[in-house]
């Protein structure tokens, strides 16, 4: 289990998703850029704008390497030294706003002495949120995680609760899905094959369930109403994302590729001052189930 | 010079811009929140939306105290115990792309020891760049400051450049204006009385050189390519604030009131992959000026 064997597989899965989202799409085609890093390695950023059903979304791999400077490593919790690092980071925003937003990530990194690990996670932004769209998400990402553990699933959905959550709107981005990092031998007792397996697994699971919400939502009709509370919604994911993703900050504050890194945000974003849902209305019952803690699987 | 007294200019300011604001605007009113904090003091926030020429902005007053967490304290530099704050924060998003985005803060500080400063700034964030418009404004700003210390403006001018500074970007985030902080007898050799006269006169500075603006510009035609930079332009300005601005990140993470504090934010903004701006435009001409260190006084 080599890291030029996980960046392999790693990139014919970008390729593989692309393919899946674009036939998916029916008119959408991914623009791709090619980017070399200075200092090490490089990357393969694929955006799409206005789509049929996608108005824009990344879906990015990278695979970089050098010297992780003393504040990059105290902040990993490693010696200073030669990484390298290698992931697909994909953020889909549709048009339709009955059609929900997506997030997945898995990564490898490894430091030159050899500890390393794998991370990753899938969650689900509704601009709804409809309780058998999540339990058919939830689930997916179950049955995934069952195939390799059956601590995993409950585990690592918490640790979604908990990482994708709006701390100043005590909200959670969306009805979350699995997170997970950190893991390697020392930590899963497991071996790295094996947690390869499980990561890769998470990437290819992506793409099925996805492309099924795109292809039954696609056409179901909104109103204006739908329309402006979803460029809310995508207010509160501009949020996340600037104020507290981990992945996003560490990448603008050690110089990465800008434009790849905020591919995740949305085409158009709007902010009202003080808004509040009408009692009894859809976007009521979808911010009373914004929460850590449901259970959906 | 009791904080009670700092306290009631800041609070009769707020009101005289929101007046001057609105005559200016003509028919956007403000509208006015109240809030009390639960550990001590509160504010006034006001926001005005959908406006003739201010399509979304907020003139915040607050008072606070209570006791200073270890943590905040220690980012403060000072020892635990209690405090008091109060301050005016104003940002301004204008309807017209040829209006630009205006923000001022002025703020006083206080610990129970005795130990206080004052702090603020205006800064002016134009969609485009107009070399007159930039010496107008600078030239107001250095002569308020000429009346108070003949270095201030120079020193507080690179202050801002390096505040309202997107590092990720390399760019700034408009054409700056003044900042300043920690001003105290101390650190400045002036009397309370002094530097307080200075901080209200800066304060006092904005609604003159924005309604200015307002009155000269609100008619400007424009395009639609005009105003879709603009929605770019504001999404800079979205990255900025919940990336790099200090108040802003310091009141989301210690329990602010969230919408007051994010009335900074824009109605509307956008994002567009890898965005260009085309050899010789306007646009082009504006990122060119997007530099620190430019001398417009």
């Amino acid at each position: 289990m080599t890291k030029s064997h996980i960046e392999e597989a790693f990139k014919k899965l970008q390729l593989e998703i692309i393919a899946s989202l674009e036939t998916a799409d029916g008119t959408g085609k991914f623009q791709f850029d090619a980017w070399q890093r200075e200092e090490g390695g490089g990357g393969l950023t694929s955006v799409l704008e206005n789509g049929s059903v996608l108005e824009k979304g990344g879906v990015n791999f990278s695979a970089v390497s050098g010297l992780l400077n003393a504040q990059a490593a105290k902040s990993l919790g490693v010696e200073a030294g030669n990484f390298f690092a290698t992931g697909v980071s994909i953020v889909l925003h549709p048009n339709n706003p009955m059609v929900p937003i997506i997030h997945m990530n898995i990564r490898y990194f490894e430091m030159d002495g050899g500890a390393y690990w794998f991370g990753g996670g899938i969650d689900l932004t509704p601009h709804y949120v409809k309780e058998d769209q999540a339990r058919t998400f939830h689930q997916a990402l179950k049955q995934t995680c069952d195939k390799h553990d059956p601590s995993y699933y409950a585990e690592f959905k918490v640790w979604a609760d908990n990482y994708f959550f709006i701390k100043h709107r005590e909200e959670t981005r969306g009805i979350g899905g699995i997170f997970f990092d950190r893991m390697n031998e020392e930590s899963r007792g497991k071996s790295k094959e094996q947690l390869f397996d499980f990561v890769l697994d998470v990437g290819k699971t992506f793409a099925p369930v996805y492309t099924k919400f795109m292809h039954d939502l696609q056409h179901v009709p909104f109103s204006d109403q739908h329309k402006k509370w979803q460029l809310l919604r995508r207010g509160r994911y501009v949020e996340f994302n600037l104020v507290y993703d981990r992945g996003t900050r560490f990448g603008l504050e050690t110089g990465g590729r800008t434009e790849s890194i905020l591919m995740s945000l949305p085409a158009e974003a709007n902010w009202k001052y003080d808004f509040k849902a009408e009692p009894g209305s859809e976007e009521e019952k979808t911010l009373s189930l914004l929460k850590k803690g449901l259970e959906w699987a």
